[in-house]
């Protein structure tokens, strides 16, 4: 039966498992964290339309939000390296989305931010690779993908960090709810208990190390499979690829319904891109077995040598 | 398969289903109604614990939040009656608690709130007994008594109430989560699925009034149990008895330990009464069958021949 980590479990963290998505926390982290909205900024690294939600929603509460960087130029095919960003020593935080859904990236490299808290999106890789916890002020996640059903969010936060706001809604302050165990009132209990039976799971399949072994043996089979054909292409830069949503197009993109009915026909579903794409999108997170990816490359295979 | 009501399919009125638990509406509605906190005000009436809260949570939002009248005084064991209400009639919405789970008291009456608009918790008693939607500004309720699991929180809001703060956040701003149907972000998705087959159920049953006649039948029984003898005695008024949590102590409350040891052998518990009320506390939501209330009754007269 797993359990809440009790208040005292960790001494330089807090983990807080909350009610609803992480689209609550781009308003929760700078209400909690900014205390002067007339004088404090933040620099958010633009990496696709979740981070442009964080940015809106933190414009909404101080003025002095700050693009670090953005790939949108692009059509965020790739993430800004290190040298790329243009970070302010002075900022309250730096914000980033670690994996990318729509667009299919994923930070090859962790930000250096120097004496600023680094808050993290994680809401689309979290468990999916080991992650030095140390090295964040947050990290949130949407238990959505890796982590449980929708309705609960995990906030891992270092306790430096809580309690700089006084007064703010007891829902959404960070300090009320570490300090009552994230039960300050009924947590959604399904959803919880669903999430610690995954962590049991993942722990007893070797922990997120061996999650990392396979969706690196998944990701690798696919990447190549689009790469060595002409047929099929890839819009995303291959450093700044992801290993949980993996995007590509076809050559003649008039074949892309005739495509994904056929996938569908072999019971290859959700396949097709998002719009601001285009083309297809497979989405290969922890819970996708290596047999998936296979399934999904004899297909493209099949497709090719039918259509090419 | 039940789904969410679309935007269209109501004329003057909202329904909402949000993530997480009613505590969030505490701050919410204050949020959403108060658009200048400097000049408005709002009337509270204090019937319990919740009431406390969501006084609470709207004070840290503004200052001029008026207790229209309060039992307290009393250990909170009635519910004020129209005329002991201290109604502003400038005041911006009427916060009141339909029912208050730990002293076991319940509102006999719709508070009369002339053009004020009248905002309900309901999280305890709805879909317990018919209620006129059309009287209310604002009824809340979190899923977790009489609706479904936790997590998702239901909101039936009068249309003219939504869109009069600009620029909230969008997570907590009902006109943005209305304008989507609830989903401007992944909504709790398991937890509204169950509320859909619960709202199914009732229906079948008999609806909301099939569902009072077997509530009232229910109290009634527990009720005169408790009044028919001096073993058993009930803390509250009658007139402000609650259908959903029946309150009751001992005459030799040195037996209490024992009373609940008792029950608990005979396969009775959760009956436990708050520590502010002591003694007993039997919660008979529309989930607890009449064979349920019937067995407690049968346990209490035959602990009372033995111990009376």
């Amino acid at each position: 039966m797993p359990t809440l980590p009790t208040k005292s479990s960790w001494t330089r963290i807090a983990v807080l498992f909350l009610q609803g998505g992480a689209s609550l926390q781009f308003s929760m982290i700078p209400m909690n964290l900014i205390t002067d909205p007339a004088s404090q900024t933040a620099d958010y690294i633009m990496t696709g339309s979740w981070a442009e939600k964080a940015y809106a929603e933190a414009k909404k509460l101080f003025a002095d939000v700050r693009m670090a960087a953005s790939s949108k130029g692009v059509n965020y095919s790739r993430i800004p390296a290190q040298e790329e960003l243009t970070l302010n020593p002075g900022a309250t935080y730096v914000h980033m989305t670690s994996n990318n859904t729509i667009f299919g990236t994923e930070y090859p490299y962790r930000p250096e931010t120097g004496s600023v808290p680094l808050v993290c999106d994680a809401s689309s890789n979290i468990l999916s690779r080991p992650v030095d916890v140390s090295k964040y002020g947050i990290i949130y996640a949407g238990a959505q993908k890796n982590l449980g059903p929708s309705g609960v969010t995990v906030v891992i936060i270092r306790k430096d960090l809580l309690g700089r706001k006084a007064n703010l809604p007891s829902m959404l302050d960070f300090q009320a709810l570490a300090k009552e165990g994230s039960m300050l009132n009924t947590p959604p209990t399904y959803a919880i208990y669903i999430l610690g039976l995954v962590l049991e799971w993942v722990k007893e399949q070797g922990g997120v190390t061996e999650m990392e072994r396979r969706n690196v043996s998944k990701a690798n089979k696919l990447y190549a499979a689009i790469d060595e054909s002409s047929f099929y292409l890839c819009p995303t830069e291959p450093r700044s690829r992801s290993r949980m949503n993996v995007p590509f197009t076809l050559a003649k993109p008039e074949l892309t319904d005739a495509f994904l009915a056929g996938a569908k026909s072999a019971g290859l579903v959700t396949l097709k891109g998002h719009r601001s794409v285009g083309g297809m999108r497979a989405s290969i997170y922890n819970a996708m077995p290596e047999e998936g990816v296979e399934a999904l490359i004899a297909f493209m295979k099949t497709f090719e040598r039918s259509n090419g």
